[in-house]
């Protein structure tokens, strides 16, 4: 086990109705406060009413920036920022799922900072301070609601970066608000956040066994809920565990005491870079190829995979037991639909090429479970280009 | 799943030479540190000197409060308020393992509370601020380093409180500092950290998988380590699995969006008062006891119980069902050197009716899995008595 700190002071406020508190949970930092969302989705849902009567009742002024997409956009965050600076905004809130709180996080970091705020993602800077964030969650899987993390897209470029001071003061999870999200997109989140536990169980540290042993227990509540959930979409139970689970995921967590590995998240951030396609679905195009080629590093970790989270138990040679587990696990992928094959993006060997190189652009590999050339991940999208 | 909310702003250093960081830890919240510990075990194994020195470093000063007990009294909690009174005491660090971090905790409430410390314990006022506490665990189990939590013990009331404002500013979790805890004092430790998670698993809450699957990743790592770290006390990989698997157990993650059981809890806690036997040997006096007496609350939990955590899947009938997993319980505990017999303490009829009595002191029942009265209670140890 590595050495590590953890500090996670998000206030988590959990359940039905949760929403009402926003005003309350707000003014504890501010009274003037940037509301940043999506689409109109928050209107028919009643979010919209409940959090600007409960900002009514606290005095709290507020603007609106709406208009967040999918793979949130620096230009979107360059406007947030500009209004901070007019207005003396002094509270973010973002009410929404991970692009909408990524760009939350970018806007409230970019507004105490006088230069650029792509420079963060380009590691030109390190930000140092930022404004308060919170957050009121409406579709799960990115963990960003208790995360130091956010991703931003600037033309074709996803770029990250991870930092204390953007973890949320509170984050409200009502799971009734999850209802309305559709199917795939449910889908996506649940295979988002399976990615975020898997890309720290395939670590490279030994005797990790503590955090493995929760990690399995928050794969196997995503992978048991998610299909019920997409089946019955208004059942809080289902939801409510998928939620949860999702946010423990990202909290820091599942990461103490071993290095995660992290290979597949940046090579799918050039994947929606160029093709703008929901997150959870580049990762779900990327894993089967990606666990074949990385299997052999470490079988025992691999077995343990396939033993406690799959169920599958085989005394197989490797290469069989390898098949084996990979081929359970796009099973799960196709029973939530996402076995989607990478080649429907026509995507050609050039372009496989690029990405692979444009997913290295700050270092020579990429992961940690097994280190990773651009030659690699070229095989990786290749192979996963005829993945069946 | 209820409603909840959750919060831990408790900072974790976790891993080899963590405690040199004390002086610089302490200085962010004052400079004139209470250091409360046991015995001069801290002065053998070097934490003592190392603390000392890096409280040079950051011109601190301090003054020495040792002599905490396991079943830590009133008595040095009322020598540890005065001191803080009379000398501007602005920190309280505990250096040791629960007892000692209890007595902090009850210290820094007290040092900021004009009347009796002791009304926190009976419920006849809540504390409502304490001085900034922080810990350096020596030995494990109680959970207390990152927990709302602390027990103090008045004659042979043994009582407690929770509250968010004891929650410890940072806590010093180094395996290398528990080498030297014994055989038996490991198994204690172990065995309470186990009770901490199972008073949780048994909830009355319905729909917890996500929780669950948690806890019983922690449970598991706990029975597995627990021999290894007694057969091998300087091990550093069983000791970490072991110490951040107690920790976790108790820091409300575990807990939440359910309530908890705690019957065992405050059973035993009327048992170690009235004995001075260690908490964790106590607790697995009642346990196998207890289990037997309450499985049929919900029988499909208690199944679940056997089948993930002790991976006893059996088809039989209830009353055999329930046999077979208590007897895995039971085996574990003699795995671990704890199956003692309640009878050791030469406790006779009168005496299981008085603490049964005794553990309803503030309500009729104990315990949400199954509302206890006084003489459930009474049968719970009467069996306990003539378990075997």
């Amino acid at each position: 086990m590595n050495n590590f700190r953890f500090y996670n002071p998000c206030e988590i406020y959990f359940g039905k109705e949760q929403e009402k508190n926003a005003g309350k949970l707000c003014a504890k930092y501010g009274h003037k406060v940037l509301m940043v969302y999506g689409k109109n989705s928050i209107k028919k849902n009643g979010v919209y009413d409940t959090v600007i009567s409960s900002f009514k009742e606290e005095n709290i002024e507020f603007i609106e920036l709406n208009g967040v997409k999918p793979n949130p956009e620096m230009d979107l965050v360059y406007k947030g920022i500009e209004i901070c600076k007019n207005e003396n905004i002094d509270f973010v809130l973002a009410v929404g799922g991970g692009s909408v709180i990524d760009c939350a996080k970018a806007i409230a970091t970019g507004a105490l900072y006088d230069g650029d705020a792509w420079d963060f993602y380009l590691r030109k800077r390190k930000p140092e301070k930022a404004l308060p964030v919170g957050t009121i969650l409406t579709v799960v899987g990115a963990g960003s609601e208790m995360s130091n993390s956010n991703v931003i897209t600037k033309g074709n470029l996803k770029r990250d970066f991870d930092n204390e001071i953007i973890i949320p003061k509170f984050s409200i999870l009502n799971p009734e608000l999850t209802y309305t999200v559709s199917p795939f997109q449910t889908a996506c989140g649940s295979f988002d956040a399976i990615s975020h536990l898997l890309e720290r169980y395939f670590t490279p540290t030994e005797s990790t066994d503590v955090t493995d042993r929760m990690i399995e227990g928050l794969v196997q509540t995503l992978m048991i809920y998610t299909p019920l959930a997409m089946k019955h979409p208004d059942c809080y139970e289902y939801r409510a565990q998928i939620m949860w689970a999702a946010t423990l995921a990202q909290n820091g967590l599942m990461n103490t005491g071993r290095d995660g590995d992290w290979a597949c998240h940046k090579i799918e951030h050039e994947l929606s870079g160029e093709f703008d396609i929901a997150h959870g679905l580049g990762l779900a195009m990327i894993y089967p190829s990606w666990l074949i080629y990385v299997a052999k590093e470490n079988m025992p970790r691999f077995r343990q995979f396939g033993r406690r989270i799959l169920g599958v138990d085989v005394m197989e040679e490797d290469d069989k037991t390898i098949e084996c587990i990979v081929d359970a696990f796009v099973d799960f992928e196709k029973k939530i639909g996402l076995d989607y094959n990478i080649s429907s993006l026509e995507m050609d060997d050039e372009k496989c090429k690029e990405l692979a190189i444009r997913t290295c652009w700050n270092s020579d590999t990429k992961g940690k479970f097994r280190k990773l050339t651009s030659d690699d991940i070229y095989r990786i999208l290749k192979n996963a280009k005829t993945f069946e």
